[in-house]
C-alpha cells in the first residue's frame, strides 16, 4: 500500500489544475506591475540558511552514497523564499539593475511536526523590491498596491489588509521599560497572543518581567476597537520617544501614499499590536486576513526590512516584499467557487474514433482546432463511441467531436456538447465558431 | 565572496525571462493536446527511487536537527520524473482516468560530478501516457508527434529524430550469441560508443565474450548510412528470430503511424543502434538530436515501456513518454537568436515620475495601461529624469511615459520610443494603440 510521505501533498489532477490557474493568475498579476522571474536553485548553503537565525527545522540534503559519515553537510532545503533572494542579490550585485524588483513562485521545506494546516513541502508567492543604499517609503505603498491589487484580481471580496509599523511596536514596548535583550521573546508572545488563553498572555509576559499595568496597556491596545484616522489621533498619546514617533510618521504616510494606489481605506486596518514574524522587519508590517475565514489566519504576510544582505555583504540593501501563502488560499478558493476544480484536463473537446479507417481524418480534425489554439485531445484506443464518451465526460471535457463516413464525405463533424446532451452536424468552421464561443451552441441547435 | 555551488547554477534576469518563456512555449503545447499538468513532491521515498535500479547518485534529505545518527534516512530528491510518475500512479490508481495522459515540467536532482554541460539540478519537461492494462502502437506516434510539434513550434528548423525498438536490438544480441546476462552490460557498451575510441568499444566487448565477427556486425550496423525505406528492407536479411520480428514490425507500424500524424519521414532516422538508456524501455526507443549542434548529444529521449508500475503494483500499466532536457537546450536557443534573451523584465512600458506632485497622474496612466493587460513599471524615486530613463533602457523596457504639468492638463503624455530614440506627444487612448502594436509608432511620429 502506497501512501503520501506525511507532510507532503500532491495534488489529483483536477485540483492541481486549479492550483495552476491560480499560480498563473498571481503571476499575471505580478508581472502587470514589471516583477521579473527568478528561480534560485532549491538548495542552499546551511551557512547561508542561518545567518540571519531562523525559527523553522530544515532538511539537509547530501548524497547518499555518502552517508556513512557525511561529508557534505553544508547543503541544505531553502526554508523561504527571502534568505535565497538576499544571497541572489549580494551575489549577483553587480549585474542587477536596481531597484530589483523580483517575484518568485516556488515550493519552500520545512521540517514541521505534520498537523493540520502544516507541510514540510508548500509553495510561496513572493515579491519583493530591492533598493541599492536607500529605498524611498512609496515602494511600501506601491507592494501593498500589488498585492491588494492580486487579491481583486481573484475575485476575493472580502478581505482586509492590517497594517502596523514595526518602530511604533518596539519603540512603545522600550517606553513601557522592555530592554533590548527581552524584547524578541516578546515580539514572540505578542505575535502568538490570539492562540493563547490571556491567563497564559499574562503569565509569560510577567516572566520577562513586565508589570501588570503595562501588561494591561498591551491588552488593552490589543482588544481597541478603532477605525484608522482615530487610531493615527489616538496613538501619539499613548507614547513620544523617538522611535515611537518615526513608526508613527511611516505609518501615517503610508496610510495617504495607498491613498494615491487607489487602495480603498476600508480595505486597510491599522493593528499598533502586529508583529509579524520576528527578524527581519524593521519598518512597516502587513498581513492579509479573509474575513469570512478569520481561523484561516494570514494568508499573505510581509513587509520593510532595512538591510537585506546585513550578514551577507557590507553593501545597504533596504527592501519591502510579501508572500503569499497559496497552499493555505487554495482550499478556501475551490470551496467559495471563485477557482473551478471540475476538470482532469485542458482539453477543451476530444475527438473520438470511431472508425479506423477515418484516423487520419480525425487527426486533421483535431490539427485545424489546435491551429486555432483550442486544447483538443483524441482518442486513439479501438474502444466503442459510447465508452470513448464516458472517458471524456469523467474527464470533464465539455465537447466531443464524432465522425463516420457520411461526415467526412462533406467535410463536416458532428459536435455533442457532453453537459447539455444535445449535438449538431456543423462544418468544421461552425466547430471552431462554437468552441471559441460556446454560448453559439444553444442558439445553433 | 558568494559563489554559486557546484553544479547548481541559477540565471540572470534576462536569462530567466528567456528560460520562463522557453518553459511556457513547451507547456502551451503539451497542453494543446490535451496532456495534464502534474506536480508531485520533491522528495520520494529512497526504497521508491532505487526499486527499479538507478545509475544516478542521489541527494539524501534529512531534517537537520536530527543529523546525529539520522534516524530519517529514507527520503531523498528524486532524479528523474518518471519514479514519481510511476509511484503517483500506482498510488491514486483508482482515482485517475485511463489512458492517463500527463506533463510534469520540474527540476531534478542528481549526484552528479560536476563537470561541463552536467548539473546537479536541472530541469526535465516530461509527457507520459499510461494505459490500464493495454496501451495501442499508435500512442507511441502520438507522443512522437507531440513531441515533433513542440521542436517546430520552438522555431528549430534542423533536428532529427532518431528511432528504434529495443526488442529489435536485444533480438539481433541474442541471435549473436549475448546471454541474458551480459545484455544490460553490453546495451551500456552501444549506448556510450559515441563517446568511445574504436579500440575500446572492441576490448569492452570482448570482455563480456563477443567474438571478432560479431563485434564487426555490430560496428558495421553502426556506421551504416541507410534511409528508412532501405532500413527496414535490409533489416529482415539479418534476424529472424521472433523477438527480433516483433521489434521490427512495431517499428514499421511506428513508420507508417506517424505519417498519418503528418510527420515528415525526412525528420526521421532509423538506427537499429539506438539504445537510449537502460531499465525501463522495452520497445519504442528514440532520441532527438539538433543537426547543427552534434556534439551536443540528444535534447529528448524516450519510449515504451511495458510496465511503469513494475515493482510497486500487481497491475499492468504500459506506457509510452519522453523527456526534452531544456537546461541543454536554452543555450543553443539564445545562441541562434530563436529565444529573446535582451530584457530583464516582463515590463513593456515605464512611466517615469518626473514630478512628485503628478504621482497620481502616473499611477493612473499605468493603470489605464495594465486594465489593457500592458505590463507597466512605474519608477517612483524621485531621481532625475536622465537616470529614471537610463534605468529602463539598461533593463530593456522599449518605451517610457513623460509627463508634466503640461501633458496632465491635456490628459496627455510624451511616449518616448528608446531604441528609436524618438518621441511624441499623444493622447492616452493613442499611447494604448501604438503600446499594443508597437509597429504604429513609425507611422505616428
Amino acid at each position: 500500500m502506497l501512501t503520501n510521505i506525511s507532510g507532503f501533498p500532491e495534488f489529483l489532477p483536477r485540483e492541481q489544475i486549479a492550483f495552476n490557474a491560480l499560480l498563473d493568475k498571481i503571476k499575471e498579476q505580478f508581472e502587470l506591475y514589471g516583477f521579473t522571474p527568478l528561480e534560485t536553485p532549491a538548495v542552499e548553503r546551511v551557512s547561508t540558511l542561518l545567518a540571519k537565525g531562523n525559527d523553522h527545522e530544515i532538511y539537509g540534503v547530501h548524497r547518499l552514497a555518502q552517508e556513512q559519515g557525511i561529508k557534505e553537510k553544508d547543503l541544505a532545503l531553502r526554508f523561504d523564499l527571502t534568505v535565497p533572494l538576499a544571497r541572489y542579490v549580494a551575489q549577483h550585485y553587480s549585474k542587477l539593475t536596481f531597484p530589483y524588483r523580483r517575484y518568485h513562485i516556488a515550493p519552500v521545506w520545512r521540517g514541521e511536526r505534520p498537523q493540520a494546516g502544516r507541510y514540510r513541502q508548500f509553495y510561496q508567492c513572493d515579491i519583493d523590491i530591492v533598493g541599492d543604499g536607500a529605498l524611498p517609503l512609496i515602494y511600501d505603498a506601491e507592494v501593498l498596491s500589488v498585492i491588494y491589487n492580486v487579491f481583486i484580481s481573484l475575485g476575493i471580496k472580502r478581505f482586509g489588509i492590517i497594517l502596523n509599523n514595526r518602530a511604533l511596536l518596539t519603540g512603545l514596548l522600550k517606553s513601557l521599560g522592555v530592554s533590548v535583550g527581552t524584547l524578541i521573546p516578546i515580539l514572540r508572545i505578542l505575535d502568538k497572543a490570539e492562540k493563547v488563553s490571556k491567563a497564559v498572555f499574562t503569565k509569560e509576559l510577567e516572566h520577562y518581567g513586565m508589570s501588570p499595568g503595562n501588561i494591561k496597556v498591551l491588552e488593552h491596545l490589543m482588544t481597541q476597537q478603532l477605525d484608522n484616522k482615530d487610531w493615527l489621533k489616538y496613538l501619539p498619546t499613548l507614547c513620544t520617544t523617538r522611535e515611537f514617533m518615526t513608526g508613527l510618521q511611516e505609518l501615517e504616510e503610508l496610510m495617504n501614499r495607498l491613498q494615491d494606489f487607489e487602495v480603498p481605506d476600508t480595505c486597510l486596518r491599522i493593528d499598533p499590536m502586529l508583529t509579524r514574524g520576528l527578524t527581519y522587519y524593521t519598518g512597516t508590517v502587513c498581513e492579509v486576513k479573509l474575513l469570512d475565514y478569520p481561523q484561516l489566519g494570514s494568508v499573505c504576510g510581509g513587509g520593510r526590512y532595512a538591510n537585506l544582505v546585513e550578514s551577507l555583504s557590507d553593501r545597504a540593501l533596504p527592501g519591502v516584499g510579501f508572500s503569499i501563502g497559496v497552499s493555505r488560499l487554495l482550499p478556501k478558493l475551490i470551496e467559495t467557487g471563485i477557482i473551478q476544480a471540475q476538470k482532469e484536463t485542458p482539453a477543451e473537446v476530444m475527438v473520438t474514433s470511431q472508425n479506423i479507417q477515418h484516423m487520419q481524418y480525425y487527426i486533421y480534425v483535431a490539427k485545424i482546432l489546435r491551429t486555432h489554439h483550442i486544447n483538443t485531445e483524441i482518442y486513439l484506443a479501438q474502444k466503442p463511441l459510447s465508452l470513448q464518451i464516458k472517458y471524456a465526460s469523467k474527464k470533464g471535457i465539455s465537447f466531443v467531436i464524432i465522425a463516420d463516413h457520411e461526415e467526412l464525405a462533406r467535410e463536416e463533424i458532428i459536435l455533442r456538447a457532453l453537459t447539455k446532451g444535445k449535438q449538431m452536424r456543423v462544418s468544421l468552421a461552425q466547430a471552431l465558431a462554437v468552441l471559441k464561443h460556446p454560448e453559439l451552441f444553444q442558439e445553433l441547435t
